[in-house]
This record gives C-alpha cells, sequence and structure tokens, in this order.
C-alpha cells in the first residue's frame, strides 16, 4: 500500500524490472549476467576519453565553457556535428537533418520522457511493438499511458496486426486517444530485429492513412538507440526521417551506447511543435545537459576518433556475438527458436508457447541455482489484455559479459533448458 | 494557440523566462548582463578538473566503472562522500544525513523536478516563498500545480504571514490540497536572504500543526542551492535536517555551483516513502546521472580539494559582491532599498513601489537601451491572485559579470534609475 498523499504517478511507479535485475545480479557475485544492457567494458574508450579531455582541459579558452552552463537545447557544436553525423549515416541524405531540430539529453532515455511528457495525457494510448524495451513500458504505467502492442516480426511490425489494432482503436473510438507508434528500428531491445526501411515507409503511410479519424498527428517515435552497433555487414538501414511523411517522425538516437554509457549523451530530432513543447520541458527538467560530456563528444566526433572508436566496439561485438552463438548451437536444445541480431547487444531466445520463462518460473529459478541470469521476455510485454503475455522467450545479451562467461554462462543455461524443453 | 494533441503539459509549457533573458544577452553582444545565474567563468576549476580526470582515466581499473553505467540512486561512494560533506557543513550533526537517504541528480534542478512528480497532482498547491526561484515557478505551472506566496523577510519567512495563509487554506477546505513548502534556505535567489535556524524550527511546527487538518505530512523542501557560496564572515547555519522533525524535510543541495556549472551533478536527501518513489521516477528519467561526472566530484571530494577550491571561489565572490556594493552606493539613487547578502550571487533591489521594473516598463526598456540587463522581480512572483505580483524590484547578479562590468553595468543602471527615481 502506497500512502495517498503522493501523487497518482508517485503512486504509479513500480519499481523497474531493470533495478530488480541489477541487484540480482550484485547480491550473487559468482552469477553470471546475461540480462544486463551493459556495453562491455573492455572497449570503454578511457584512453581516448583521457585525450580528449586534456585537449579540452588545457586551457581556459577551451575549458571555461566545457564546465559552464549552456543553452538548453544543447551546444550548437555538438548539434551540428549531430546532424552531420546522421546525415552521413543516412548516405548524404539531408531531409530534415537540421541542427536546428536537435535537441541533446541525458542519454535518450530523457528524450523519450520527455516526448511523452508532452505529447501524453493519463489516459492516452501509444502502440508498442510487441515485445518492447521495458524501461519505456515503465514510463508509460508511471504516467497513466496505456500500451496496446502490435506484432513485430524479424523485419518489424507485422503490418496486417497494425492496421487491424489502428481500425479495432477507430471503432471502439479510441483512436483520437493514440498519439504515436513507438518503434526500436535497429537491433531491437530485447529480440534484436531491425525495421526494414520499406516497413517504415509503410508504417508512415497507414499512421497518416489512420490521422483523419484520429483528428491529430500520429507520430513514429523511433528509438535508434543501437544503431551504430552494428557489426554484421549488411548495409545501414536509412531512418524514417529520409522518407516522405518525414514530418511525423520523431527520432531519438545516442552516444552512450556507442562510445561510452557513463557520458550519459543522447540526442532527439522534433517536428513542430514538438520540438519547442520538450525544449521547455528540459528547460524545467535541467536546462540542458552537462556541458563538459557534451564538449567531449564535440571532440571525439569533430577529430574523427569517434568513428574509429565505434569501429573498434563493433568488432569487439561481433566477435563475442560469434562466441554466443556457436555456444548456443552446442548447448541450447533444437526447438528453441534464436533470433540472431546482426547488431546491438541482445540474441532472442523462444522457446516453446508451454515452457515458462518468467520470474517465478521453474526455468528462471533453475537459472538463478545455476548462477545465469536473463532477462525473462515476459517483462517485454506490455498490459494489452486481453491479449496474454506471451512468457516463454528470453532476452540474453552478449555486450557485458566476457567470451569465457557467455560460453559458460550459455552452457548453464543449456543444461537448465534441456531439464524442462523436451 | 498551442495545438490541442499536444499534453496538457505540452500545452501549459510556457517559455522559460530564464531562456528569454539568455536569448536577449546573446543578441545584443554590447550588453552587460547583470541578470544571468551564470557562475564566474574565472574560478571554473579547469586545471583541476583535468587532474582529477586524468587520475580517473589514467587506468582501466578506475577508468572503465566511470564510463560505464551506475545505479540509479547514484555511486555509493559519491553518496557517503555527500552525506560526510553535510555533516561537515552542519557541525557534526548526523541525524539523516545517512548515504541510504541521498540521491545523485542531473544538478539539484532534476530533483525538485522529481519531487514535485511524486508529491503532487494538477491542482495541488505548493506555498513558496513570495518572491521565489523562478524556475521552480515554472515547473509548477507546467505541472498545473498551484503557487501560494508566503512574505518573505531577511531572515526568511513572515511567520505570522504563513500562519494565515495556513489558516485560509484551512478554512477554504484547500489544505488537503497543500503537499509542501519550498523553500531556499540560503542567499535565497532572487533576494539573497537566508533563512535562520530559529524560523526553519518555527516552520516545521507551523507545518505540523496543520498536518492533522491536511489529513497527510505537510513537507519542507529546503534548496540550498547556493549554501556554499558562503562569503561573509559569519556562521553557516544548519540545515531543517538536523532540527526535530527533520522526517518531514526534503533536502537538496548541488556541486554544480560551487564546482563547475557544466558539471551538472546535484543530490537530494529524502525521507520515505519519497525517496523510494523519486529514485522509481529517476529510474525512468535515465536511470543515474552520467558516472564521469559523478567520479570527477568523488576525486575532488575525497582529495580535499574540493574545499580548497570552494574557498578559492568564496573570495572572488567576496570581492565581486564588494566592488558591486560600492558601485551601488555611488551610482543608485539613495531611495532604492538594496538587500545585500552575504553569499550566493545575487542583490535584490528594492525601489520605490510605484515604479515598474517590469519587462514591459520604461526601466528595463531603458536599461536595454544603455545596454544592461537585469531580472525584473515580478519574474519571481508566483500567480497568486488577488495578491497583485510586485513589480518595483530587480534581480542583480555579481556571478559571472567582470569587476568591470559590475562597475560599468551599475553606474548604467543608476543612471537609468535616476530618470524615473525622485
Amino acid at each position: 500500500m502506497k500512502p495517498n498523499f503522493l501523487s497518482k504517478m508517485g503512486r504509479r511507479t513500480g519499481v523497474p524490472p531493470i533495478s530488480w535485475l541489477m541487484q540480482t545480479a550484485l547480491t550473487r557475485p559468482k552469477l553470471i549476467s546475461l540480462a544486463a544492457g551493459f556495453t562491455d567494458n573492455a572497449t570503454l574508450p578511457v584512453e581516448l576519453s583521457r585525450k580528449l579531455l586534456n585537449d579540452i582541459l588545457r586551457s581556459p579558452k577551451t575549458g571555461q565553457p566545457a564546465l559552464q552552463y549552456g543553452i538548453t537545447a544543447g551546444e550548437m557544436n555538438l548539434r551540428t556535428l549531430t546532424a552531420k553525423h546522421l546525415q552521413k549515416l543516412d548516405g548524404g541524405h539531408d531531409r530534415a537533418h537540421s541542427p536546428e531540430r536537435v535537441i541533446i539529453t541525458g542519454g535518450s532515455q530523457q528524450l523519450l520522457y520527455m516526448t511523452l511528457e508532452a505529447l501524453c495525457d493519463e489516459g492516452d494510448i501509444i502502440l508498442v511493438e510487441d515485445p518492447t524495451y521495458f524501461v519505456f513500458l515503465s514510463i508509460l504505467e508511471s504516467r497513466g499511458i496505456q500500451a496496446r502492442g502490435v506484432k513485430l516480426e524479424r523485419d518489424g511490425l507485422d503490418l496486417v496486426h497494425l492496421e487491424k489494432v489502428l481500425e479495432r482503436l477507430k471503432k471502439s473510438d479510441e483512436l483520437r486517444r493514440v498519439k504515436a507508434l513507438y518503434l526500436v528500428t535497429y537491433f531491437q531491445n530485447p529480440t534484436g530485429a531491425t525495421t526494414s526501411l520499406a516497413k517504415k515507409s509503410a508504417v508512415l503511410k497507414l499512421l497518416k492513412k489512420f490521422e483523419r479519424a484520429a483528428g491529430h498527428p500520429l507520430y513514429l517515435l523511433e528509438d535508434a538507440a543501437y544503431r551504430e552497433l552494428r557489426f554484421d555487414h549488411g548495409e545501414d538501414v536509412p531512418t524514417a526521417l529520409t522518407l516522405p511523411g518525414a514530418e511525423r517522425v520523431i527520432y531519438t538516437g545516442t552516444y552512450s551506447k556507442p562510445f561510452a554509457t557513463g557520458v550519459r549523451v543522447g540526442f532527439g530530432i522534433l517536428p513542430e511543435p514538438l520540438y519547442t513543447a520538450v525544449l521547455r520541458i528540459k528547460g524545467n527538467h535541467d536546462f540542458g545537459t552537462a556541458n563538459l560530456l557534451q564538449q567531449l563528444l564535440v571532440g571525439a566526433l569533430a577529430s574523427g576518433l569517434y568513428d574509429r572508436h565505434v569501429a573498434k566496439v563493433r568488432k569487439n561485438y561481433a566477435r563475442k556475438a560469434r562466441v554466443m552463438k556457436q555456444a548456443l548451437a552446442e548447448h541450447f536444445p533444437a526447438n528453441v527458436e534464436i533470433w540472431e541480431s546482426g547488431g546491438g547487444l541482445y540474441f532472442w531466445a523462444r522457446l516453446p508457447k508451454e515452457i515458462s520463462t518468467g520470474v517465478k518460473s521453474k526455468v528462471f529459478q533453475a537459472a538463478l541455482k545455476y548462477d545465469v541470469l536473463y532477462v525473462p521476455g515476459e517483462l517485454c510485454y506490455a498490459d494489452d489484455p486481453p491479449r496474454a503475455k506471451p512468457d516463454h522467450e528470453m532476452r540474453i545479451s552478449f555486450g557485458s559479459a566476457s567470451e569465457e562467461n557467455i560460453r559458460t554462462g550459455i552452457a548453464r543455461l543449456g543444461r537448465v533448458l534441456k531439464k524442462f524443453v523436451k
């Protein structure tokens, strides 16, 4: 029972699953965590950051501005470099990549939070992938925003299902409460799936088609947090910002994951009137992300050392993903379906439907006993009755574990699964 | 007209006065700003930060954790040092100074924001000083929280008025919507006033007295952002955390202003159930403030170099405050009442009541023409009808201007005032 003098938000906000999983890891020192979304310590740019910070702090001329307040939207040099960086990733396409529309935030998480503040009242609806990023679901729950899940395929949303969900919302007169569709478009958390450009385009068209019935814009909130952690040899997929209909796209990216998670700098590109609304809200949150971190990224991006660092990071994850793939082939029962990913930090394992992987399941408890942790798939599904939450999946990460721990962890998990999966 | 598909918050959130003032300063390069709440560039710890960051990033052992995610509440070493630091400031008093109750935030601004999220629904009421910190008022407005002003004297709240306001709210059956009283207790923004310990104690007792009628706790939200910028030779005032009734105190402090505003690290000490509620909300905002900044402060605090730096900063502001005091004596009309401060960044000037200093006033426009900027007092007053907002005051800052600019700026402002004040 939470005391009723807290706000509705204060009462609604639950224990984030992420904290619970982190804490479990901390209390069992021998545990191998394949749950954490941490990046690999070994690839963190310690020496590079030292060099760049030394350059910034060598003279008062560059050191003082880095240690002083800046402006709420973020330093113009970082916003310009960010727009250019995205242009390059998007193959020179520069529609909608203006620094004037970039806002620098405390990780992309803060951008997601503020976008929901600007867009949604209690009772509004956001469409999400089924499954999706669980901290995003926590924000929705905390703010009293409802989620509707749309089936996910390996190349993005199930378009037939999306249309069906929109039709159903239209019929029940709920469409006017729908504000946006949230997609993690690159190496999705938790499944590793990447949305194809064709699907992004189809999604924008579908949303547009339902705008008249909604009575307002239906935005596509494109979360590209894992985009730069591509390690396969496929082509990078351009953002929805490059497509017709881009005026409905809110794009969010981050430097945290490719560069350093301890340097929490993310960014968003937003259309008006959302840009201005989010900027004002950021003025109330913190009136600007720490300048020292922003200047560190300016140094990295402007020198080209950022790109060199990211190339190294990718090679490392490629190797670790390969190790995980081999271990899975060796240790997992053959009827567990694995979604491998060409980037990011996660593989997705789908057990036969009747076998639960949830926190209270025999599988999870046995895994804990064997000192190995994964993220139960059910945590990544929105509350969207009457659709039952699937609970036969697991997110397994090769992000922070060493190669040896990946091998051992997967072997342990395999041993557990072989007990339960025939 | 803001589009109605934005959330109520999105529509309510206005242009922050702070951005407007900053922008005005940027577009007039010759302007002397006595408006900005920036700290002095000359005292920013450029060399010191370089040394400390080099120490952290010299080896992977200390460098990697600084560049990795941490926990949402903040690193335990910083929380422990923060609790100790406060204990020292509070004269060894250690009631309620436990690291377990400390949360590290992106400046103390973020703590204020999240505390209001945890505590207040739309329509709730927060009592504030009249005048108070204007960004706090922006948060209230954005979240649909009402403010009631309580008269401020040079040693803190007018206690008789506080009791009257509480009585009136009780009579009108609004007390159940009152959640907290917000005080900037040290070298207040905008007036420079410091709340005496006797008044803190009386305020806690008064709040307690009305709790039964409210039906829930009435918190004292103590904002100590300027505490460490004391430069007179008076004694530091202990926090309300040291008093009986401390279980109702939410304390917020910051390292930004004494150390570096570009290193946005603040903190809060909160009682349960607020601590847990705010921590969960922080999990949704950003799941933790950038570790690199936290470790920089750990280095500064643990080595004692933080204290040495702050001592230097204080000397600098003492000198600049002296310069401003002399310039005011020389240039301002004698019937302008000046509230000098023994710390912080601001003096407060009170003109005769009939002379407006607001953004549209002749005084403000003439000052702009003379290329000098101040913060109009009216911006610091809550919307609290039928009490009319006083608009005959100005906040003048000696924080970021050079000594020469303080002299010139005050001389210009004096010339303006002599036109309007007889």
